[in-house]
This record gives structure tokens, sequence and C-alpha cells, in this order.
């Protein structure tokens, strides 16, 4: 019997991993469920789960869960709530779906009380990556990533040595807008741009898969777990989303994850790690697809990515400030505030006038964070 | 430094070998090398790469190669100095390059010696299997798989647990005939079923791949090597040859092994296991090659590819009718004594008459092999 907590329940990853425990009830026990605003849902995931706590983002909130949960159910709320929901129970396995950095906290809090990290928050690795592996590494506890093509990677490292990997290729949809030229962006609606080909997930990330500021997380995030310089990570468009992401070996053989595009099959394997275990997702059926097609990444097209090579280059507080401007950036896009190509403009804008502060603490990414956040909300 | 004998050392996988040496001679010593009749190629090899022993087909041509050897080489010839040189020497591993079920004999001396094989004999293993695998178990050496398709499945494999896997896809180029209906392959020419399309290999691999013979054969030597029934062994076509094979696991996730076709990386993989190692091969860049493409095996257009599951399925001699039939028929065919479309008909026609014989032992084996070969000439 495996214990899990959700930080994030109710979002796409939240929602799809109590999918997955809800395929083999008898292995897993929801410990604690963690929500923002979706009263309604969590409600229904704690009548489903019986988790022992759930979280929610106010005290008002939670008062109005508290009638509608199964008897003996602590509810906790607000960002100490998140941390105390995290830690402060039995759960092996800390599932970190929130979206954004806000999740660190309350993941170097799971991480301190020994739990392995389910991470589906690349932020947390994008703002504090040397703290969070630091600290993974001191407590002795797995970053397992659910992101798909970190756990593509992950998958195709099993077995193998470290010095033997000569470099990563992230693949990249090109979302959205990927058929579009820059100049076919002006003007391009909010609706339009959540309309991703391949994946469903939530709002923000899809917004990030358009701008392929998502992708440049994912470098960051790369970097981090798998201990490689920016130089040997690789980004190429696959606009089937088939073949997840590679490893090339010192001898040239690669190693890829290829499947369905479907979230469930990373966030089961973190969960089943090192086994496997069946999943009720579609079969890959290449005859079918019949064709899988590559092409170049253009970081003119995308400077979104090359803003986040060059802030996880020059490191210390320059990917906090990438990933704080970029989220409130997109937060003011899905507010029909600024366009979406000001999106790019708002994150140059922010990190072209950061001083950067050398290997900062969780304080200093607080300061730096909100400073960003700041900055991106005024220009 | 490691020790190795090649039988086939002037063959096509064999210089392939030697090449993989040359590049890190101080990583290496080349015990043994054994061709068949390429005397001048031998004995070049023998003055490159000082081997303690030489062996030739037959003693005639291994006294005309003493004098040109370096001094102290011992030269052996004949059948004997075959199952000599794989077993009676340092080697740590020999690698099996010679091409057809003769090569049993020696690969079965080489694992009474406890030396680890590096298998590119395909046909040891379909005409032998049960007593190949259950010898080196016993002896508790490896079989390490030369083939591009066993070996990419050998590396999707790292670090798995076999108890997860679902099924397995060796991929197939479709040979030189692969864009013709079997109509057109009326009449068709040695010169044009020698003429592959992504691989350099040998005459009668080259054969087997326009046949599928060949791919029949590898199901075969998968079931053996990864022992998997043959329902969770698939066949799909991939003009490209670049995916090289792929496994899917319980979960539906499938790990694939890729490269550009080059047969030195699963060469150097079976000497360098678990380890890798640099390599003078080109890189895979998907960006360049822009598309992939596969499509459904086709058993009608290949129906040697059929013959091999129903001579696997069926076990016991069928598989050594199998090979032996084909091994004569292609030599029939490389002597224009038969058209391309009659090797299908010899292997049918000795299939069909030949009278199972259950779990055969080595000369048991070696009976069926002598019938189904006179057999396969006089049809």
């Amino acid at each position: 019997m495996k214990k899990i907590t959700i930080l994030g329940s109710t979002g796409s990853v939240g929602t799809q991993t109590l999918d997955i425990l809800s395929h083999e009830p008898d292995r897993y026990q929801v410990e604690g469920l963690a929500a923002g605003n979706n009263l309604q849902l969590l409600i229904e995931q704690a009548n489903q789960f019986k988790p022992k706590s759930v979280c929610l983002s106010t005290k008002a909130l939670a008062e109005e869960a508290a009638p509608h949960l199964p008897q003996g159910t602590k509810v906790l709320y607000g960002n100490e709530g998140l941390i105390e929901i995290a830690a402060d129970n039995e759960a092996d396995t800390v599932v970190t779906a929130i979206v954004g950095s806000r999740g660190l906290q309350a993941t170097l809090a799971a991480i301190d009380a020994g739990k392995h990290i389910g991470l589906a928050n690349k932020e947390t690795l994008v703002t504090a990556g040397h703290i969070v592996m630091q600290r993974a590494f001191d407590k002795g506890v797995s970053i397992l990533p659910i992101d798909s093509e970190h756990s593509a990677i992950f998958q195709c490292l099993n077995g193998e040595r470290r010095s033997d990997v000569n470099r990563i290729t992230l693949t990249a949809s090109g979302g959205s807008f990927r058929d579009r030229t820059r100049a076919e962006l002006e003007g391009v609606t909010v609706a339009e741009a959540l309309n991703h080909p391949n994946w469903s997930m939530g709002a923000k990330i899809t917004i990030d898969s358009a701008t392929m500021a998502n992708k440049g997380l994912e470098v960051i995030e790369a970097h981090w777990l798998f201990g490689l310089p920016y130089n040997q990570i690789d980004v190429l468009i696959h606009p089937e989303s088939i073949i997840h992401s590679y490893v090339e070996f010192v001898d040239h053989s690669i190693i890829a994850q290829l499947g369905m595009p479907d979230m469930r099959v990373p966030i089961q394997y973190a969960l089943t790690y090192p086994e496997r275990r069946p999943t009720p997702t579609e079969r890959l059926q290449l005859a079918k697809l019949s064709t899988l097609h590559f092409r170049e990444m253009d970081f003119d097209r995308y400077p979104c990515l090359r803003f986040a090579y060059e802030s996880g280059q020059a490191g210390q507080s320059a990917p906090t400030v990438y990933n704080a401007a970029n989220e409130t950036a997109v937060a003011r896009f899905l507010a029909s505030e600024i366009t979406f190509l000001e999106i790019e403009s708002v994150i140059e804008t922010v990190l072209n006038k950061h001083q950067l502060v050398d290997v900062p603490d969780v304080e200093a990414i607080a300061e730096v964070d909100a400073w960003a956040r700041r900055e991106a909300a005024s220009v």
C-alpha cells in the first residue's frame, strides 16, 4: 500500500493522478489532497478517496467544505496548511502538481519530512533547483519527474551510467501556434492559445507551450534533474509528441521513450518506479500513425526559449526572474491585459532590468520572485 | 585489456569488429581470428592485430598463409581448428560472425570454455536456441547480441524488469525490394537483390533481408534471447532503419533504440557492455532526416516471415529445417540456380515434407540440418 499526497489535486495532473489511483485502489492510500479554490471538485475527491486531510486556499473555503467531507477529515488552508499537508502525514510520495513557484515551500517541507517527490511543479526546480536537489540528496529522497519529457529521459537512463551520456534532447510539439509565423501571432486570442494540438493540460502550461517558455522551463528543470550543462541539452520540434524525449550516449546510440500523449503514463511511473504497472491508456501503434516528423528548433521564432537558455546559463537568480516574469506575463495574457507577443517582451524587459543575486537562498529567491512579479505586472 | 576472438573475421561483421578494436588498440587484445577462404585479408588482419592464432577453412590455405603471418602465430584449419580457436585461448569474448548454422559447434565450444559470446551468428540460436541458451545459463556466460535489432532490444531492457515487458517490436527496412509487388519480383537479378537500401552487410543476410527471412530468423533469435513467446514479438516495416527496435512495457511506455544504420554501434556495445565507449560513427540528427515512416508488416508479401513464425511456434526441429532450407535456397539463388521467388517455394516444400523431431540434441540437429539441405538442394 503506497501512501500518496497530492498538492494540486483538482488541476490537470492532480485529477489524472487520482484517475491512476482509482484503477488500482488496493495499491494506494490517499493521505492528503490540497486544492486551490475548486471547492466542489475537492469535496467529490475527498468523498471518493477518503484522505486523512485536505487543504484549500482560504479559511472561508475550508469552513465551507468541512460539513461536506467524510467524518474525521482534517481541513487545512492557506500556505501553512499546504506546508502541513505536504509534510505532516504518513505519505511516502508527495505529488507536487501546483502550478508556479509558490509550490516551493511545500516541496521543501515534504523533502525535509523524508518524502519522495513526484515532481510536476517544474517551476520549483527552475526557481530553486540548487536548493531542492541538494536538500533531496541530503535527505536521501527521490525527485521523480512527472513531466512527460523528463519522465522519458529518466526512463531512458534506466540501467545506464550517467558518465556515458553525451546529450539529451527534449522534444517539443510546437504548441498551439506551431504552424504560424511570428507575424501571424499578432492579435491571437486566449481561446486560440489554449487549444493545444496534442496534450490536455492546464491553462498556464498550454500558454507556456505556445510561447515555448514551457520548453525553456523544462530545459532548466532537466539541467537540475539530470545534472547536465546547458550545452548538453537540446530541443527538437516533433509535432506528433510521440517520441517524448531521448538520450544520446557516447557511442551515438540513442535511447528514446515513446507513447501516445497521455500524462497518466509518466504520472504512474513516478508512483510505481522502479516497477511498471498496467495503465488505462491507449497503446501506441506506429503503423497507424505511419509518419513522424522532426525539425530544428527556431530560437528566433521562439525567443522565450532563448531567454530560458540565457537565464539558465547565467544561473544565480536569473532563472527565478525568468520564471516569475513568465508566470505574471501569462496571467496578464489570460486576463486579456497584454497580447500574446507581449508575454515575450515582458519577460525580456524584466530580465534586462535584473541585477543578479549570487546563489540565492530561499529568502532571497522569494524577494527576487516578488520583485520580478511587481516589475512584470507594470511593464 | 579485453581479449577477443573473432570467428568470421574477414566478413562484414568481422571487419567492422576489427575496425572498432583498431580505434582503441590499448583496450583490446586479439586472441584469435578465424576466416574461411579470404587468405589475403586474413594475412593483413593478422599482421595488424597480431593474434595468437588464426584459422582458415582448409589445410592448404593454412599452409599457404603460414609464411606471411607474424612469427609465432599458431595456424589452425577446418572445423576442428575453428572449435580450438573458439575455446582454447584466453579470450574473454568470442564474436561469432560466421554465417549459417555451421557456427553452432564452435559457439558451444566457446560457451563450454566459459567465454562470453558476441552473437552475430543468428542461425546458431535459430537452429539450437534451447541448447545454446541452457548451456550459457549453466556456464554463467552472457550471450550479447550483435544484430542491430537485438542489440536495440537488449539496450531497451537495461534496468527494466523482464516481467514488465508487454511485447517487443523488431523493425524491418523491407530490404532491397521493399517497393516492389510480388509480381515485380519475377526475374529479379542477384545484383538487384544484393543492393540493400540502408545496411552494408554480407551477401547471405542481404538476400535474407529481401525475402524477409532475415526478420524471420531474428524473430526466432529474439524468442530465445529474450525468453518471449512468439505472440509477444512483432515486426514493423520502417524503411529508414533509424528506430532499430523497441520494447513496449505493461504501462504502454515504449523504450526504443535509435541511431544511424551502422553495425559498429551494436558490435561495440557487445564488447563494452555494460559500459559504453565513443564510436567512430555518425551521430543521428532527426531534424536532418525530418521524417520517419512506418507500415504494417505484410505476411502475404513476405511468406518467408510467415514460415519463420510458423516454424518457431511449431518448435522442435522446425526452426532447424527452416534455417537449413533457407541457407541452401539462398546459396542456390546466389549461384543463379533458382529464381528469387523460388527461395520461398524451396523453404515451404522442405518444411512441408519434414517430420518433426522432439527437442533435438546436437546430433539430431545436425542430422535434420543435413536432411533439409539435401532436400532443399534438389527441389
